[in-house]
């Protein structure tokens, strides 16, 4: 790392949100500097070239996949190991060991959900588009909307309803944690992706609703997405505003 | 808990390796103690009722899903947080902090892959039976032998070379750990859904096959296997022999 520059690198898809938004909002709500290397332009050592190389060699352990976070020597990847270990850094989870499991088990539960909510558009594999596996993909979507958003929301619901110590808007502990903002983060996605869906699921859930609203309303988040660092969802990302998979429950 | 029983309590399928296999294995080689309560017969408090009953209540933070460890008050989910936090507590992982971040980035990526293997069967949804998506399950298992596979073991194997500390068969630092464990059933896994397309990588893969025999010679381990606590691999798990995915690359 140069002598004055931010003391942490990313390095994530520069086009779209994905993986990396999860570890961009941990980084922006503890208000450090941070280089978003790819979203450099290539001429400045940026880009996806430079995501590229990254993958290929540099200090540390080597990663398989972006998000990939760089300080100093040491390279983690892994979004939720990332966002638990910047957070440990910087007050966003508990110094606790058991709080911090506990933070663990619900964010590796987002990831399931975020993983899930993307292969809804790519049920039969990374390696083709989504037009060449549409009707596979309104399969799997039709499930996705009907079992498995339910399931995953209206566990988090329970999670925040039964932690009395949050105030009706923290998933764990008695204040905000890295776990929320990722949590905020998904209920935007699918909004954005599984609207249709989340309108009808929406009214069972108070107590997520009102986790978002209290996130949304932080100041450096109001801030960050103001500004040009922000990646607007889009259809290279997790979520995406496709109208064939946004579908209603099969009840409805 | 009761006071002279097992100090862990393990919540998961009763009939298959699963997910609660990779924690199994920590507390085997940990040589700890534990009930598996869901193995245990209906009529003494076991069986699958006694599992989902924990998944509806219990002490501690809410599990979505299997496995489920439970410790006194304490409860995890989620297979690569339950590993972690087993192995911290018995030597199974490093106590330095980045050692264990790295292991833990490690771990996620074998869950990827684990994920991954098991979807190859369930592409369209876990509601619907493998037979109902055969066509599907079929393109899905080509590019996950000829793309996904292939990546991740190389990976891996890029690792386990990498690791000058490891004595050539360990993934992160200079002895055993939860993460070599993990990869040893993966591995063995694979064998079993994918034996055709893993001979042809193999060859390719001589540090990893090292960690796998090392592993496998662990006398814990040995005596685990050939007694009745360890399930085999069978067709209700994650890793499964159905002839039609057991499919040689494309390139072969």
């Amino acid at each position: 790392m140069a002598g004055n520059g931010p003391s942490y690198s990313l390095y994530y898809w520069p086009g779209l949100p994905g993986r990396g938004e999860f570890v961009r909002l941990v980084l922006e709500q503890a208000g450090v500097d941070y280089d978003d290397v790819a979203r450099r332009p290539e001429a400045r050592g940026g880009g996806v070239p430079a995501m590229l190389s990254r993958l290929r060699e540099g200090p540390g352990l080597r990663p398989l996949a972006p998000p990939i976070i760089e300080h100093g020597t040491r390279t983690l990847a892994q979004m939720p190991n990332i966002c638990a270990w910047l957070a440990a850094r910087h007050g966003l989870v508990a110094d606790d060991e058991d709080v911090r499991a506990e933070a663990l088990q619900l964010q590796l539960t987002i990831a399931d959900l975020v993983t899930e909510a993307h292969d809804t558009h790519h049920p039969l594999g990374k390696g083709a588009y989504y037009e060449q596996q549409q009707e596979a993909a309104i399969a799997n979507a039709q499930q996705f909307v009907d079992a498995r958003m339910p399931k995953f929301l209206r566990y988090f619901e329970a999670v925040v309803q039964a932690n009395d110590a949050g105030g009706g808007h923290h998933l764990v502990g008695d204040r905000l944690s890295y776990v929320d903002l990722s949590m905020n983060h998904v209920l935007h996605g699918l909004t954005y992706a599984f609207g249709r869906a989340l309108s009808v699921y929406e009214p069972q859930l108070p107590g997520l609703m009102a986790l978002r609203d209290h996130v949304d309303a932080l100041p450096r988040l109001v801030a960050y997405r103001a500004s040009s660092r922000c990646i607007a969802f889009n259809e290279d990302g997790i979520f995406r505003a496709y109208p064939p998979l946004n579908l209603l429950p099969s009840s409805q």
